[in-house]
Protein backbone atom coordinates (compact mmCIF):
# COMPACT_ATOMS: atom_id res chain seq x y z
CA UNK A 1 0.00 0.00 0.00
CA UNK A 2 2.67 2.57 0.97
CA UNK A 3 5.77 3.29 -1.40
CA UNK A 4 8.91 2.32 0.43
CA UNK A 5 10.85 4.21 2.06
CA UNK A 6 14.88 5.03 1.54
CA UNK A 7 16.89 6.43 4.88
CA UNK A 8 20.24 6.86 4.57
CA UNK A 9 23.53 5.98 6.93
CA UNK A 10 27.29 6.17 7.05
CA UNK A 11 28.72 3.48 5.03
CA UNK A 12 31.05 3.04 7.98
CA UNK A 13 31.57 4.56 11.26
CA UNK A 14 34.04 3.44 14.43
CA UNK A 15 33.18 1.22 16.82
CA UNK A 16 31.99 3.25 19.81
CA UNK A 17 28.99 5.31 17.97
CA UNK A 18 27.87 1.91 16.63
CA UNK A 19 23.99 1.20 17.90
CA UNK A 20 24.21 4.78 18.30
CA UNK A 21 23.75 6.58 15.02
CA UNK A 22 20.41 8.26 14.65
CA UNK A 23 19.19 5.93 11.79
CA UNK A 24 18.55 3.63 14.43
CA UNK A 25 15.60 6.26 15.24
CA UNK A 26 14.14 5.75 11.62
CA UNK A 27 14.80 2.22 12.00
CA UNK A 28 12.67 1.56 14.96
CA UNK A 29 9.86 3.54 13.90
CA UNK A 30 9.99 1.65 10.59
CA UNK A 31 9.92 -1.59 12.24
CA UNK A 32 6.96 -0.67 14.33
CA UNK A 33 4.96 0.72 11.06
CA UNK A 34 5.45 -2.30 8.97
CA UNK A 35 6.66 0.19 6.77
CA UNK A 36 9.11 -1.82 4.03
CA UNK A 37 12.59 0.48 3.54
CA UNK A 38 15.59 1.03 1.94
CA UNK A 39 18.91 1.60 3.57
CA UNK A 40 21.64 3.60 1.77
CA UNK A 41 25.09 4.05 2.85
CA UNK A 42 26.76 7.40 2.06
CA UNK A 43 30.64 8.22 3.01
CA UNK A 44 31.59 8.58 6.45
CA UNK A 45 34.92 9.77 5.69
CA UNK A 46 34.31 12.29 2.83
CA UNK A 47 30.94 14.63 2.85
CA UNK A 48 30.67 16.56 -0.03
CA UNK A 49 28.71 19.00 -1.72
CA UNK A 50 26.14 15.90 -2.70
CA UNK A 51 25.83 15.06 1.11
CA UNK A 52 25.42 18.89 2.26
CA UNK A 53 22.52 19.23 -0.43
CA UNK A 54 21.00 16.10 1.18
CA UNK A 55 21.90 17.07 5.06
CA UNK A 56 23.29 20.67 5.24
CA UNK A 57 25.28 19.92 8.94
CA UNK A 58 26.76 16.89 7.02
CA UNK A 59 25.05 14.22 9.68
CA UNK A 60 22.77 11.66 9.03
CA UNK A 61 20.11 10.41 8.75
CA UNK A 62 17.75 11.66 6.04
CA UNK A 63 15.29 10.15 4.60
CA UNK A 64 13.66 9.62 0.80
CA UNK A 65 9.81 8.34 0.04
CA UNK A 66 8.17 8.99 -3.27
CA UNK A 67 9.80 12.73 -4.53
CA UNK A 68 9.82 13.88 -0.78
CA UNK A 69 13.32 14.31 0.37
CA UNK A 70 13.78 15.35 4.31
CA UNK A 71 16.45 15.09 6.77
CA UNK A 72 16.48 15.60 10.87
CA UNK A 73 15.63 12.26 13.02
CA UNK A 74 12.81 14.32 14.90
CA UNK A 75 11.29 15.29 10.90
CA UNK A 76 11.55 12.48 9.93
CA UNK A 77 9.70 10.62 12.59
CA UNK A 78 7.05 12.60 12.40
CA UNK A 79 6.72 12.44 8.67
CA UNK A 80 6.88 8.67 9.47
CA UNK A 81 4.38 8.65 12.10
CA UNK A 82 2.39 10.84 9.86
CA UNK A 83 2.56 8.08 6.75
CA UNK A 84 1.74 5.08 8.46
CA UNK A 85 -0.86 6.07 11.59
CA UNK A 86 0.53 3.10 13.74
CA UNK A 87 2.72 5.83 15.85
CA UNK A 88 0.75 8.92 16.01
CA UNK A 89 -2.88 8.83 18.00
CA UNK A 90 -5.55 10.49 15.45
CA UNK A 91 -7.46 12.40 17.97
CA UNK A 92 -6.85 15.85 19.02
CA UNK A 93 -5.34 15.55 22.56
CA UNK A 94 -3.23 12.64 21.24
CA UNK A 95 -1.57 14.10 18.44
CA UNK A 96 -0.38 17.12 20.76
CA UNK A 97 0.58 15.16 23.65
CA UNK A 98 2.81 12.94 20.62
CA UNK A 99 4.21 16.12 19.20
CA UNK A 100 4.68 17.98 23.03
CA UNK A 101 6.59 14.77 23.90
CA UNK A 102 8.85 14.50 20.87
CA UNK A 103 10.05 17.61 21.02
CA UNK A 104 10.33 17.61 24.95
CA UNK A 105 12.45 14.58 23.71
CA UNK A 106 14.94 16.64 21.27
CA UNK A 107 14.73 20.14 22.89
CA UNK A 108 14.68 19.88 26.40
CA UNK A 109 16.07 16.45 27.39
CA UNK A 110 18.59 15.96 24.15
CA UNK A 111 19.36 19.81 24.27
CA UNK A 112 21.02 18.86 27.68
CA UNK A 113 21.95 15.10 26.95
CA UNK A 114 24.28 15.27 24.34
CA UNK A 115 26.06 18.64 25.03
CA UNK A 116 26.74 16.82 28.93
CA UNK A 117 27.79 13.82 26.82
CA UNK A 118 30.21 15.97 24.43
CA UNK A 119 32.10 17.12 27.71
CA UNK A 120 32.20 14.11 29.55
CA UNK A 121 34.42 12.96 26.55
CA UNK A 122 37.09 14.91 27.79
CA UNK A 123 36.21 15.59 31.54
CA UNK A 124 34.28 13.35 33.77
CA UNK A 125 34.41 15.12 36.74
CA UNK A 126 33.10 18.37 37.34
CA UNK A 127 30.52 18.54 33.97
CA UNK A 128 28.97 21.73 33.68
CA UNK A 129 26.21 20.87 32.37
CA UNK A 130 25.63 17.40 34.87
CA UNK A 131 23.11 19.11 37.82
CA UNK A 132 21.07 21.02 34.61
CA UNK A 133 20.82 17.41 33.34
CA UNK A 134 20.12 15.70 36.88
CA UNK A 135 17.01 18.24 37.13
CA UNK A 136 15.60 17.32 33.80
CA UNK A 137 15.96 13.44 34.99
CA UNK A 138 13.97 14.58 37.97
CA UNK A 139 11.18 15.86 35.61
CA UNK A 140 10.81 13.26 33.57
CA UNK A 141 11.08 10.89 36.56
CA UNK A 142 8.04 12.25 37.80
CA UNK A 143 6.13 11.90 34.66
CA UNK A 144 7.16 8.05 34.07
CA UNK A 145 6.62 6.61 37.55
CA UNK A 146 2.64 7.00 36.61
CA UNK A 147 3.27 5.99 32.85
CA UNK A 148 4.44 3.16 30.68
CA UNK A 149 4.72 5.78 27.64
CA UNK A 150 5.00 9.36 27.51
CA UNK A 151 1.31 9.83 24.98
CA UNK A 152 -0.11 7.27 27.26
CA UNK A 153 0.03 4.83 24.42
CA UNK A 154 3.43 3.95 22.07
CA UNK A 155 4.27 6.67 20.21
CA UNK A 156 7.20 8.68 17.68
CA UNK A 157 7.77 10.52 21.15
CA UNK A 158 8.66 7.08 22.62
CA UNK A 159 11.27 6.12 20.37
CA UNK A 160 12.62 9.53 20.29
CA UNK A 161 13.01 9.45 24.53
CA UNK A 162 13.97 6.53 24.47
CA UNK A 163 17.10 6.71 22.05
CA UNK A 164 18.16 10.08 24.19
CA UNK A 165 18.14 8.20 27.62
CA UNK A 166 20.15 5.40 25.84
CA UNK A 167 23.67 7.07 26.30
CA UNK A 168 22.69 8.18 29.40
CA UNK A 169 21.82 4.94 31.05
CA UNK A 170 24.64 3.41 29.47
CA UNK A 171 27.08 5.58 31.49
CA UNK A 172 25.83 5.52 34.86
CA UNK A 173 23.60 9.09 34.31
CA UNK A 174 20.48 7.37 35.26
CA UNK A 175 21.20 5.29 38.35
CA UNK A 176 19.47 7.43 40.82
CA UNK A 177 16.28 7.16 38.25
CA UNK A 178 14.50 3.94 38.47
CA UNK A 179 11.19 5.09 36.63
CA UNK A 180 13.47 6.43 33.44
CA UNK A 181 15.86 2.97 33.77
CA UNK A 182 12.62 0.82 33.85
CA UNK A 183 11.60 3.02 30.37
CA UNK A 184 14.75 2.71 28.56
CA UNK A 185 14.57 -1.14 29.27
CA UNK A 186 10.65 -1.73 28.49
CA UNK A 187 11.63 0.46 25.08
CA UNK A 188 14.65 -1.23 24.25
CA UNK A 189 12.90 -4.66 24.69
CA UNK A 190 10.43 -3.86 21.85
CA UNK A 191 11.18 -6.45 19.06
CA UNK A 192 10.87 -3.46 16.75
CA UNK A 193 13.87 -1.93 18.43
CA UNK A 194 16.10 -5.24 18.78
CA UNK A 195 15.45 -5.81 15.06
CA UNK A 196 17.01 -2.00 14.20
CA UNK A 197 19.71 -2.47 16.45
CA UNK A 198 20.71 -5.76 15.27
CA UNK A 199 20.03 -5.06 11.32
CA UNK A 200 22.53 -1.45 12.40
CA UNK A 201 25.31 -3.71 14.02
CA UNK A 202 24.92 -6.08 11.04
CA UNK A 203 25.46 -3.20 8.73
CA UNK A 204 28.68 -2.17 9.89
CA UNK A 205 29.70 -5.59 10.22
CA UNK A 206 29.11 -6.12 6.88
CA UNK A 207 31.09 -2.92 6.35
CA UNK A 208 34.09 -3.94 8.14
CA UNK A 209 33.82 -7.39 6.57
CA UNK A 210 34.49 -5.79 3.03
CA UNK A 211 37.28 -3.42 3.88
CA UNK A 212 38.77 -6.91 5.24
CA UNK A 213 38.05 -8.50 2.02
CA UNK A 214 39.43 -5.74 0.31
CA UNK A 215 42.75 -5.22 2.01
CA UNK A 216 43.25 -9.36 2.59
CA UNK B 1 -13.50 31.62 12.39
CA UNK B 2 -10.64 29.82 14.69
CA UNK B 3 -11.21 29.75 18.44
CA UNK B 4 -8.97 31.61 19.97
CA UNK B 5 -5.78 30.49 21.29
CA UNK B 6 -4.71 30.64 25.29
CA UNK B 7 -0.72 30.87 25.56
CA UNK B 8 0.58 30.69 28.95
CA UNK B 9 3.81 32.80 30.21
CA UNK B 10 5.62 33.85 33.20
CA UNK B 11 3.72 36.42 35.87
CA UNK B 12 6.89 38.27 35.68
CA UNK B 13 10.83 37.68 35.36
CA UNK B 14 13.58 39.77 36.21
CA UNK B 15 15.15 42.14 33.27
CA UNK B 16 17.64 39.71 31.79
CA UNK B 17 15.30 37.36 29.55
CA UNK B 18 13.04 39.61 28.73
CA UNK B 19 12.09 39.31 25.04
CA UNK B 20 13.68 36.27 25.36
CA UNK B 21 10.93 33.99 27.04
CA UNK B 22 9.51 31.65 24.58
CA UNK B 23 6.32 32.39 24.67
CA UNK B 24 7.64 35.11 22.07
CA UNK B 25 7.75 32.04 19.39
CA UNK B 26 4.38 31.84 20.26
CA UNK B 27 3.04 35.16 19.99
CA UNK B 28 5.28 35.84 16.95
CA UNK B 29 3.49 32.98 14.81
CA UNK B 30 0.05 33.96 16.15
CA UNK B 31 0.50 37.44 15.11
CA UNK B 32 1.71 36.02 11.69
CA UNK B 33 -1.12 33.56 11.24
CA UNK B 34 -3.67 36.48 12.63
CA UNK B 35 -4.88 34.20 15.45
CA UNK B 36 -6.38 36.14 17.94
CA UNK B 37 -5.17 35.32 20.78
CA UNK B 38 -5.08 35.53 25.21
CA UNK B 39 -2.31 35.87 27.30
CA UNK B 40 -2.27 34.02 30.75
CA UNK B 41 0.23 34.44 33.28
CA UNK B 42 1.16 31.82 35.64
CA UNK B 43 3.45 32.56 38.66
CA UNK B 44 7.34 32.93 37.93
CA UNK B 45 8.67 32.38 41.63
CA UNK B 46 6.36 29.54 42.77
CA UNK B 47 5.88 26.26 40.17
CA UNK B 48 3.74 24.38 42.06
CA UNK B 49 1.84 20.70 41.15
CA UNK B 50 -0.69 22.95 38.82
CA UNK B 51 1.79 24.12 36.97
CA UNK B 52 3.90 20.74 36.74
CA UNK B 53 0.10 19.01 36.01
CA UNK B 54 0.53 21.67 32.41
CA UNK B 55 4.22 21.58 31.88
CA UNK B 56 6.25 19.26 33.92
CA UNK B 57 9.72 20.54 32.90
CA UNK B 58 8.56 23.72 35.24
CA UNK B 59 8.74 25.89 32.13
CA UNK B 60 6.75 28.31 29.38
CA UNK B 61 4.86 28.71 27.49
CA UNK B 62 2.11 26.00 27.42
CA UNK B 63 -1.16 26.28 25.12
CA UNK B 64 -4.46 25.87 25.06
CA UNK B 65 -7.15 25.99 21.88
CA UNK B 66 -10.46 24.49 22.38
CA UNK B 67 -10.19 21.40 24.53
CA UNK B 68 -6.39 20.80 23.39
CA UNK B 69 -3.92 21.53 25.93
CA UNK B 70 0.22 21.40 24.58
CA UNK B 71 4.05 22.53 25.99
CA UNK B 72 7.31 23.18 24.15
CA UNK B 73 7.18 25.86 22.15
CA UNK B 74 8.41 23.73 19.04
CA UNK B 75 4.88 21.21 19.81
CA UNK B 76 3.24 24.56 19.79
CA UNK B 77 4.54 26.28 16.60
CA UNK B 78 3.47 23.28 14.67
CA UNK B 79 0.30 23.28 16.22
CA UNK B 80 -0.50 26.38 15.33
CA UNK B 81 0.91 26.16 11.71
CA UNK B 82 -1.47 23.37 11.12
CA UNK B 83 -4.05 25.46 12.71
CA UNK B 84 -4.00 28.33 10.56
CA UNK B 85 -1.88 27.19 6.99
CA UNK B 86 -0.21 30.76 7.07
CA UNK B 87 3.01 29.03 8.59
CA UNK B 88 3.13 26.02 6.50
CA UNK B 89 3.22 24.94 3.35
CA UNK B 90 0.52 22.72 2.03
CA UNK B 91 2.63 20.79 -1.01
CA UNK B 92 4.31 17.37 0.68
CA UNK B 93 7.91 19.07 -0.25
CA UNK B 94 7.19 22.44 1.15
CA UNK B 95 5.81 20.56 4.49
CA UNK B 96 8.95 18.31 4.20
CA UNK B 97 11.35 21.63 4.35
CA UNK B 98 9.43 23.31 7.27
CA UNK B 99 9.69 20.16 9.79
CA UNK B 100 13.31 19.47 9.03
CA UNK B 101 14.14 23.05 9.28
CA UNK B 102 12.15 23.00 12.57
CA UNK B 103 13.91 20.72 13.82
CA UNK B 104 16.70 21.80 12.76
CA UNK B 105 16.55 25.17 14.55
CA UNK B 106 15.75 22.99 17.84
CA UNK B 107 17.71 19.79 17.91
CA UNK B 108 20.52 20.77 16.20
CA UNK B 109 21.34 24.39 16.14
CA UNK B 110 19.76 25.41 19.62
CA UNK B 111 21.31 22.55 21.28
CA UNK B 112 24.60 23.43 20.87
CA UNK B 113 23.34 27.78 21.65
CA UNK B 114 21.61 27.15 24.60
CA UNK B 115 24.16 25.09 26.80
CA UNK B 116 26.79 27.43 24.95
CA UNK B 117 24.89 30.53 26.48
CA UNK B 118 24.67 28.43 29.82
CA UNK B 119 28.24 28.01 30.83
CA UNK B 120 28.93 31.32 28.72
CA UNK B 121 26.77 32.88 32.09
CA UNK B 122 29.83 31.11 34.15
CA UNK B 123 33.06 31.15 32.45
CA UNK B 124 33.23 33.14 28.67
CA UNK B 125 36.94 31.81 28.09
CA UNK B 126 37.75 28.13 26.91
CA UNK B 127 34.24 27.59 26.83
CA UNK B 128 33.63 23.93 25.53
CA UNK B 129 31.14 24.34 23.30
CA UNK B 130 32.49 27.01 21.30
CA UNK B 131 34.12 25.24 18.77
CA UNK B 132 31.47 22.75 17.70
CA UNK B 133 28.95 26.09 18.09
CA UNK B 134 30.89 28.06 15.30
CA UNK B 135 30.70 24.45 12.98
CA UNK B 136 26.88 24.47 13.14
CA UNK B 137 27.16 28.27 12.31
CA UNK B 138 29.40 27.85 9.40
CA UNK B 139 26.89 25.15 8.00
CA UNK B 140 23.90 26.90 8.32
CA UNK B 141 25.83 29.89 6.84
CA UNK B 142 26.16 28.00 3.79
CA UNK B 143 22.42 27.64 3.32
CA UNK B 144 21.39 31.32 4.11
CA UNK B 145 23.75 32.83 2.27
CA UNK B 146 21.38 31.45 -0.79
CA UNK B 147 17.76 32.08 0.37
CA UNK B 148 16.33 34.41 2.23
CA UNK B 149 14.18 31.97 4.75
CA UNK B 150 14.40 28.10 5.51
CA UNK B 151 11.82 26.94 3.17
CA UNK B 152 12.40 29.06 0.80
CA UNK B 153 9.13 30.74 2.08
CA UNK B 154 8.55 32.33 5.42
CA UNK B 155 7.36 29.16 7.89
CA UNK B 156 7.29 28.32 11.74
CA UNK B 157 11.07 26.88 11.11
CA UNK B 158 12.24 30.83 10.78
CA UNK B 159 10.34 31.98 13.63
CA UNK B 160 12.24 29.15 15.74
CA UNK B 161 15.58 29.36 13.96
CA UNK B 162 15.60 33.30 14.14
CA UNK B 163 15.10 33.32 17.88
CA UNK B 164 17.35 30.49 18.63
CA UNK B 165 20.16 32.80 16.94
CA UNK B 166 18.76 36.17 18.78
CA UNK B 167 20.70 35.73 21.94
CA UNK B 168 24.61 34.32 20.06
CA UNK B 169 23.79 37.36 18.08
CA UNK B 170 23.25 39.71 21.18
CA UNK B 171 26.33 38.43 22.30
CA UNK B 172 28.35 38.99 19.68
CA UNK B 173 28.59 34.89 18.58
CA UNK B 174 27.20 35.72 14.96
CA UNK B 175 30.06 38.04 13.65
CA UNK B 176 32.09 35.93 11.23
CA UNK B 177 28.65 35.08 10.13
CA UNK B 178 27.14 38.05 8.35
CA UNK B 179 24.50 35.76 6.37
CA UNK B 180 23.03 34.81 9.79
CA UNK B 181 23.50 38.28 11.12
CA UNK B 182 21.72 39.47 7.99
CA UNK B 183 18.75 36.74 8.61
CA UNK B 184 18.10 37.44 12.33
CA UNK B 185 17.50 41.06 11.49
CA UNK B 186 15.27 40.35 8.54
CA UNK B 187 13.19 37.91 11.02
CA UNK B 188 13.29 40.78 13.52
CA UNK B 189 12.09 43.57 10.89
CA UNK B 190 8.96 41.72 10.35
CA UNK B 191 5.49 43.49 12.00
CA UNK B 192 4.45 39.91 13.63
CA UNK B 193 7.93 39.57 15.20
CA UNK B 194 7.67 43.47 16.73
CA UNK B 195 4.48 43.18 18.15
CA UNK B 196 5.24 40.42 19.72
CA UNK B 197 7.99 41.47 21.37
CA UNK B 198 6.77 44.99 22.40
CA UNK B 199 3.66 43.54 23.80
CA UNK B 200 6.34 40.38 25.82
CA UNK B 201 7.93 43.79 27.22
CA UNK B 202 5.41 45.50 28.16
CA UNK B 203 3.71 42.46 29.78
CA UNK B 204 6.49 42.56 32.21
CA UNK B 205 6.30 46.03 32.48
CA UNK B 206 2.92 45.78 33.36
CA UNK B 207 3.65 43.38 36.01
CA UNK B 208 6.31 45.48 37.51
CA UNK B 209 4.14 48.79 37.92
CA UNK B 210 1.65 46.11 40.00
CA UNK B 211 4.59 45.29 42.17
CA UNK B 212 5.61 48.98 42.55
CA UNK B 213 1.40 50.02 43.40
CA UNK B 214 1.25 47.03 45.84
CA UNK B 215 4.30 47.76 47.70
CA UNK B 216 4.18 52.16 47.16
Amino acid sequence: MTERVTIATWDWVPAGPRGHVRDIRLRWALEEAGVGYDVLSVPFAERGPEHLARQPFAQVPFLAHGDVRLFESGACLLYLADLSGALMPRDAQGRADTLQWLFAALNSVEMVTVPWWYINLRQTTDNPLAKWMGQRFDRLEAVLAGRAWLAMRFTVADIAMVDVLRVPDRLGALDGHPALRDYVARGCARPGFRKALDDQMAHFAAADAARAAATG
